[in-house]
C-alpha cells in the first residue's frame, strides 16, 4: 500500500534582474526543488538563493539542466549530438553542486528541462547521454524521469537510482506521453479535478490517459508548476488531497530509491 | 636548493565555432593547464576536449574562472559584490569538476582570469571571496596566486594550499605588480632575455622589477602564454633553459603544496 | 511661461520569458517611451510589442541603449573605448529603427541606460561617442540628456536636437548630479512631495538640490519609473499635479526641440 | 549573353576576441559581403571593421542575419514563429544599417545565414517573414536567395528585388537543393573542377545536379566560402576562370536587379 509520495517543482528560474515563477509559494508545497543551472535560466546568485531557501524548508535539491537558450527559456528544440548533451548536462550539474556546497547542501537528483526533457523522453540516445553525465558526476544522483519514458529506461540500464514522475496538472495520451499544450485542456486548471485524479494516480500507481486508458506504473514523484496563479492553487489542493488520503509528502531522498 | 618548478598556461579559451590560443603547442610545454569555464570563454565541448588532451599529456588541470563577459573575453572590470564573486567562482569550478569527472580527471587548482585576476590581486575582499569558493567546493584545491598578491594572503588565511606564481613574459613594478601592458616592453618577446631571467627567478626565488628592485619570494609556478607566435617561442625557450639548469618541470600537484 | 512638458519612462525591459516593469501602467502616464534595445534588456519580440503599444497610445518612441550585460541589467560599469561605445549605440538605435519600421513607427529620440547613462553624464568622451552615433544614424534624433550633464553639452556641440531631462522621483546633489541610491531617501516615494516638487521644477525651470541649492536649467522632459508600486503612484500623481497646474503633457516631438 | 556576375561571401563572423574565416582574402575575391549582425556571430566592433574594409575595396555590403545562437554559430535549427523571425531579421538589418551609416556605407542586400537559410529555402512562411522584414526596413534592399528556393518566390511575391544565388563549392541534388554536407564530396575542394563547373553555370544559366540533371535558372550571384584554405583557393580559381571567360565580376548593386 503506497503511503508516501514526493512533490517536485522547477525553481530558481530567474536571471539577473528578472524573476519568474513562485518559488516562495512552491517551497511551502513541494518537498524537492529542481533548480535551473544557468543555461535556460538561473544564475549563480539565483541558484545560491533558492538552494539556501530549500535547505531552510527541508526541501531536497536537484539540478534542472536545459538547453543553452535563455531567450527561448529552454523550450525550443536544439539539435545536439548525444556527446554534446552529455558534457552540457555534466557542466550544469557540477555548477549546482558547487553552489550547493557553498550553501551546505547536497544535490540529490537531476531532472531535464523543457525541450530537452521532451526530446529525451522519446530519444534513447539523449536519455542515455543525460544518464551517463549523471553517473560520471555522482552515481548516487537520482535520475528523475517521466514514468514510462526513454529516460526511465536509460536510468535503469545505467544502474542509476530512478524516480518515476507523473504530472499533477497535465493530461496524458494513450502512449503515456503528455498531451501537447496546444490541445485545449492539456493543462489542468481545476483544482478539484486535479486533486481527485492525483490521489487515484498515487494510490493505484496508475496513469489514466485523457481517453480513459489505464497505464499501471510506479510513481515516485509528482510534478507541480508555479507559472500561473491556477498552477499554485492546483498544487496546493493536490497536496492537501494527498495528505487527507493519508499519503505522506516526502523529499525524493526519502522515497527509498537511492 | 630549488630543483623543480611548475609551468602553467591558460587553455580551452575557444567557444562554439571559435578557436583561440595554441593549446596543442602549450600542452607540449606546460605541466598544468588553467581551463576556461564558460564565462569569459570556453564551453562544455571545449572544456571536455582540453581536459582530455591534458590527461593524455600528464598535464594537471585547474579551473580558470572569469567574469561573465564573453564579448570582452573577461578582460573588462565588472563591479560585483564579493558574495556574487564567490557564487560565480564556485559555479565555474563545479562545472569544470563535472566535465573532468566525465573525462576521468580530477581538478587540482584554481586560477582567476583576466580582469578578475587583476582586481583580486589587489583587493582582499575579492581574493577572500575566491578563496571561500575554492574552500567550500574542495579544500584540497590549490589556489594559484600571483606571488605577493592579496590572493596569496587570502589563500594562506583560509588554510588553502597556495601556489605562488610568477610570469615568464611580463615585466614587474617595484611593488610586485605586473607592469601594465600599456607600457612598451611590458610583454617580453625576446626568448633569450626571458629564459635567462626566468632561470634566475627560479634558482634565486626572487622577482626583479624592471627598475632592478629585488623581491625575494617563493615561486612555485611560472605562467606562460600562447596568444602569439612569440609567446610560444618564449615559453619553449624558458622551459629548455630551466631544464638545462637542472630544474625539473612538474605538475602543480607535484610541487609539494597540497 | 512654460505650459507643456514631456514625461518619459524606460520600457520594454523584458527578455524572452521574462517580464519586468509596468509597461501597461506607464503607457497611461508618459508621452515618450525609452525602449530597451536587446543589450541590457529587450529582444526583438518585446521591442515590437512595446513599440506597437506606444503607437496605439500616441506615445513617441526612443531608443534606450545600454551595455551588453543582460546579467547586470546594464547597471554595471564596463570600460569601453569611445569608438566601441559609438558602434554599440549605433547598433542598438538601428535595431530599434528597423523593428519600429515594421510597426509603422518612427524612432525620435535616444536615451542612454543605466551605468552607461551615469558614465556619459560625467565623461565628455563617452557623451560625444553617443552623440556621434546618434548623428550618423539620423541627425534629427533628439538626444535626451540629463540637464547640465556632459551629454547635454555633447549634443549641443554636435548640433543635435537636445532635450534636457529632470527626474521626478530622485533627489539631486549640489553639482546637479543625482543623489546616489545608496543614500537613504535618494528615491522619492512620497507622491505628494514629488508632485509639488515637480510642478515647481517645471514652472520655475529650476532644479533644487537636496541641500536647497537652486540650479536654473531648461527642463524639457521628466523621467518617471515603473520598477515599484510606489514609482507608478508617484508618476501618476506627478502627472495629475502638472495637469492641475495647466501644464500640458506632450510627446518629446512636440516640445519644439527638433 | 551573360557577361557579368556577382561573387558574394559571408564575412565579419568574429566575436570579441575571436576571429574566424578569412575576411582579408575574401575581400580580394568577392564583390559583395554578407556581414554577420551579432546574433550567430559578429559584434558592433567587428561589423564596423568589415564594413569599413568592404567600402575601401568597393565591395557592396549586405546583412547576414541568423539565429540568436552564438554557441551553435547559427547552424542549429531553432523553431520560431514567422512573426518572431520577422522581428529578428528586421532587428539585425537595422543594426547593420546603423553601423554602416557610421562608416558612410549603405546596406544593399540581405542574405539569411546557416540553419535559418536552409529552413527558409524550403519553408514559404519563413521565407515570407524574412521578405516582410526586408520590405518594411527598406524595400530597395536586394533579397539574395538560393535560386529556385522558397526565398526566391517570397521575394518575387513581395515585389522585392531578388538576386538568385548559386554555390561555387557545393554539389546540388535533383530538386535544386544543396547536397547535405554529410554526403562525401558535397563540398567541392578541387579548384579546377569548381572553376569549369562555375563558368558553365554562369554562361548557361543552369545548375547541374550531382546526378547530371540540368536545371535552367537565372543566376545573379555566386557564393564562395572562406572557412578553409581549400575554400579560398577554390574561390580564387573560380574568379580567375570567370574573368578568363570574359565574365565581369561586379557588386550585387551592378547586376541590374534593384
Amino acid at each position: 500500500m503506497v503511503n508516501q509520495i514526493n512533490l517536485n517543482a522547477d525553481m530558481g528560474e530567474g536571471f539577473g534582474a528578472y524573476d519568474i515563477g513562485s518559488d516562495a509559494d512552491l517551497l511551502t508545497i513541494v518537498t524537492s526543488a529542481n533548480v535551473a543551472c544557468g543555461f535556460h535560466a538561473g544564475d549563480p546568485n539565483v541558484m545560491h538563493r533558492v538552494v539556501t531557501q530549500a535547505k531552510e524548508r527541508g526541501v531536497s535539491v536537484g539540478a534542472h539542466p536545459g538547453f543553452n537558450d535563455l531567450l527561448g527559456f529552454g523550450r525550443r528544440r536544439i539539435e545536439m549530438k548525444p556527446s554534446e548533451v552529455e558534457y552540457m548536462i555534466a557542466y550544469q550539474i557540477g555548477a549546482l553542486q558547487a553552489i550547493s556546497a557553498l550553501a551546505g547542501v547536497k544535490v540529490t537528483h537531476v531532472k531535464a528541462h523543457g525541450a530537452l526533457h521532451n526530446m529525451a523522453a522519446m530519444d534513447a540516445d539523449l536519455a542515455m547521454a543525460i544518464g551517463r553525465a549523471i553517473k560520471a558526476v555522482d552515481h548516487n544522483l537520482i535520475y528523475l524521469a517521466l514514468a514510462g519514458s526513454a529516460m526511465e529506461k536509460a536510468g535503469e540500464k545505467l544502474g542509476l537510482p530512478v524516480a518515476r514522475e507523473a504530472f499533477v496538472d497535465r493530461l496524458y495520451e494513450d502512449d503515456g506521453n503528455l498531451t501537447s499544450r496546444k490541445i485545449p485542456g492539456a493543462v489542468i486548471k481545476d483544482a478539484k479535478f486535479a486533486s481527485e485524479r492525483v490521489v487515484r494516480m498515487v494510490l493505484d500507481q496508475e496513469i489514466v490517459s485523457r481517453h480513459g486508458k489505464k497505464m499501471p506504473t510506479r510513481i515516485d514523484s509528482l510534478c507541480v508548476h508555479g507559472d500561473e496563479a491556477t498552477a499554485i492553487a492546483v498544487a496546493r489542493a493536490a497536496r492537501a488531497a494527498l495528505e487527507a488520503a493519508q499519503v505522506r509528502i516526502v523529499p525524493l531522498t526519502a522515497m527509498g530509491i537511492a
